[in-house]
């Protein structure tokens, strides 16, 4: 069956055929619940093969709930996350972190997603004063919600610092795939060899059903967390499921051709939509997210076709977004379309 | 493949077949997130069509969360959930309950893990006292913890007591198949007709691989849950997957023959085991559990063989529980077993 | 006694020789406990006939308690209170709001401490998306911690946007005497008469040892309000002890003698140091805050003589502020002494 | 001014009159806030004086927040606070440990109020189990609400069992002046001396006009406390006016005398009531509580005249509470009119 493409988010892909095989394979009568099963222990022990053995992963289901676990492991409620004012934590969780957390975000404005030491000295102005919550985690994306990268030594940079100023620095990896793959790096080089304190090691926009991964990089961060999860609404009674998804997305390198995938199409799109009359790209895309402005009349004719999201109403920005199924066919197909609409005004 | 029986919890099954087979064929192109999908729609309608026009059904990961967001709607941290002191809700949960609603369950003890207005009454005393949490939300299992059912007027009563002192009344269907079965109920005649507000109708136990859905009948209650499924933390991104699960179950009545599987094995592992020397059978079960008494050695050497759980140590209490996957062979061959080790003694 | 001038906050003053009277005048023999007490009985009374028969007041210890509670009983966790980025209560609290309520303060950057619907205004563009905190309070301050003043059509227009949008207008009355002394109003008629729902009505930094007052000015949000402040740990035992200073505060006007005297030193205080060389006065103070640049060095001697604090280090701007207690005398003195300090340079 | 005798509760007394005198002394002149003037320090001093040097003692406004913040400096939310089913903070507080904690108190019937590990122990059962909210603190109350005391020796063995189980033992001293004078033993003999690690000093049943200390006897629960007390909504800013009560609390033992008082009025009472017809004394006093059985219309009678409480409506049970001003003559008014009416019937 044939379907229009589709630009709007990476979840709005299915699940791989191979991440479906495996959660088939894994139905195979009863399994011990709650984590205790064989395909639980053997992705946990892939994942710290993966990211090193200092590695502590834990399974949950989607990755608000990553990142709000992670970061309730590092806080306590008189501390503050700081982030960029367009992070995932800040803007699309419906402030769950203030919610579950009970602590603050202090969030600065940033010219492209990213953090860095300079931006953030200035929230630590309040150190050591009762009235003011205290800096207690640098939270970044890799890749930002921007689709921008860190470099490996700006992730390090802020590791240093946070780690200078008595903080943790925590990754949302919802698209760390994406990110290690357009850097050329290992899961481990584009994340825990750069410092970092824990991890939310995404899953689900990369091509599973739903499944996500808390990792932390302390012994002493994960000591509790079974609790945290627990208490957190993320214990998953089939595990398995959750495991046997991992397994596949780590086999044979599947998350980096997912990962690849989704960032040539985005590469591919905004090379077909350059130049284009009435199509303005707003920066080269580094992962699977093609920023462009478009007139609103173009913007309505062309999401009456497709699914797209309005990145911003105001400055007429729109946000294309591949996965691991685009195929080069929709792209094509999809950026013609834009073309003349574009043209047509 | 063969394994050995397991009677350790119905969460320790696998996915029904046809549950797996509508999850492939979910699995067709793209679709839009968090639920605002043709699966999610119809799944939907097909839950109101079972329940009445008036239900207002939400998806969510897990029963834990069911519960949860369920009595989050209905409370303010100044409230009281008056529950069984063997709830999950107040046992199981790890503290979740507490601490995501602020809330203080009350809890009473029971004979059999069912509350009555009777034993609800004396927790009133303090109604319109500041200095105390106010009863809000009366909570029943249906099946309980134990394994008993609440007949149809005893739920009924439960609910006009709820609603004469300015409570809901909220059931945790976590095994809401196995109750209607046992009961020979439609799911809509084991719960909505009998006066509850809220339901968590529960799919794992019941074969799904993933998926609860927590069920409103009165409008007022599901009017800001978008918010709080997502702030809580449940909010599914490719939501569809949940929503095939359930249409697959409320499919030609698979949620009845999977329960009723499910309570037979039970009644014949009862019947298997009744009057062996050695094994008592602690009450004749009503759903799927089978609570027995066996010598602390012959429950030793069984769980070296057996996966299933000791209830109550110092009762030398254990439970078998069988599921929608548990066959008549697997129960002979269990039977069997028991009746050998509880003879040696 | 003598004591060097101080001009660091208006609680550092004491308690005013009235209330300290009312004080012991209240210390006579056994009175009922919590508020069931005739002082508390006429105190509530007593601020009805100043603030309006729908005013429904509640004492609490302590002004952050106060904004915390009387925003608690307008939220839910999944809405948003929007601010000021200088709020009080987005700045100076730890952190408490987000604490409590679970909820996010949304804050906007003003020139002068003053929201306005136009700042507002963007912050509404997610109602009714799950994936954002909903807007639910507007929250100002009267005066504002800038000192700067709303005029009264000012907070009305507040009052109209955060109505048509379904949000409640909440007034942070920390000096709410010193917002009415300045504009000449009563208490009444600079908060419940422009239509706010919610005030936080001061006392401690007006004369009073311990105590404000949460006003409803909504029957609705009135109702549960015993149990957020027995909950929330603002329930005083011996609650006729607020409820004498809050009696005295308002007997024959002292509030407003009090906040005038502050306001009118603060007046003073700026006209003193006008034209100063070396001091220059930031704005023409409105109530009882000056604001100055100095040279570093001057401050660090200045702070060695007096007290008084540094409000943004990167501006060399000092904060003088005044109280009921300081006199023309000590103002004449400190000012002398600025200005030496500030032409020695 | 003359008073029908009280014996509701010792927080329906006033303040003694030379606590009132060192408020009116402390009233002098300006004072640095929030904790950092001269009385706060010399109050500090004190405390330690009298509880060890080990002591870290912080002020707040009121018990409930003594004992909420303490257990919160010692507890994350997976953790339990084992208490006695009828303890302060499972009863009367509306909820505030588990609203503020986000943990779960888990309590046992006792037969007198007082814990003991054997009551205990049933509750570890759980440990290490993520299911399960983790034990993490054993409060007791000295006295308990029921008026009993805990030998030294009892309150030492609990210590034991709480550090040998990874526990916290602490203690709510709302009255524990009226426990260490009834035990004679000084303060520190009732508390620190016993092996707690956190106290809930109490001062406002004991004659002041409001104010707590929290006091921790490990470093590592103090570290953060004031964080939490400014987030907790507990810091005073006129922090002085709680100190100087403190220090004439402490100075001359008149806490010791004060509570010798209401221990000796409740042991007169009793001996006065002893014997007459129709009241039966539940148990011999060991505080300043005396508990009674009356008739329900003997109850009702006196009950016009005077306050008191009905502790328990099915067992006709009263409390007669004595405070630090109950006197002689008001004890020997008040056993005659019981004894008449009790006569009467």
């Amino acid at each position: 069956m044939s379907h229009a493409p589709c630009f709007a988010s990476d979840n709005y892909a299915g699940v791989h055929p191979l991440v479906m095989a495996a959660l088939a394979r894994a139905n195979d009568g009863p399994a011990r619940a709650y984590g205790a099963d064989a395909l639980t222990e053997a992705a946990r022990a892939r994942i710290k093969e993966e990211l090193g053995e200092n590695a502590e992963p834990f399974f949950v289901f989607l990755g608000t709930a990553a990142n709000v676990l992670a970061l309730s492991a590092m806080t306590r409620p008189h501390h503050a996350v700081l982030c960029a004012e367009t992070a995932h934590i800040n803007v699309d969780e419906c402030g769950a972190p203030e919610r579950h957390l009970g602590a603050k975000l202090m969030s600065v404005p940033t010219p492209d997603g990213k953090l860095t030491p300079a931006l953030l000295r200035p929230l630590l102005m309040h150190l050591g004063n009762e009235h003011h919550n205290q800096p207690r985690v640098v939270s970044i994306a890799q890749a930002t919600e921007l689709g921008t990268l860190y470099a490996p030594e700006e992730v390090r940079a802020l590791a240093d610092f946070a780690h200078e100023n008595g903080m943790f620095l925590h990754m949302d990896g919802a698209r760390l795939g994406n990110a290690a793959a357009a850097l050329g790096l290992s899961l481990r080089g584009a994340s825990a060899d750069l410092g970092i304190d824990a991890l939310s090691f995404g899953g689900t926009k990369n091509g599973l059903m739903f499944g996500e991964a808390v990792v932390f990089f302390r012994a002493e961060l994960a000591r509790d967390f079974p609790y945290l999860r627990k208490q957190g609404l993320q214990l998953c009674s089939k595990m398995r499921f959750i495991a046997a998804q991992f397994l596949a997305l780590l086999e044979n390198g599947l998350w980096r051709e997912n990962a690849a995938n989704a960032n040539a199409m985005a590469q591919l799109l905004a090379e077909k939509l350059s130049g284009a009359p009435g199509v303005e790209i707003a920066q080269k895309p580094q992962t699977n997210a093609v920023f462009a402005r478009l007139a609103p009349a173009v913007i309505e004719r062309l999401q009456a076709r497709f699914a797209f999201y309005t990145w911003d109403y105001e400055q007429n920005l729109v946000r294309f977004m591949t996965s691991f199924a685009t195929t080069q066919a929709e792209v094509e197909a999809f950026a013609s379309a834009v073309r003349a609409e574009a043209l047509a005004g």
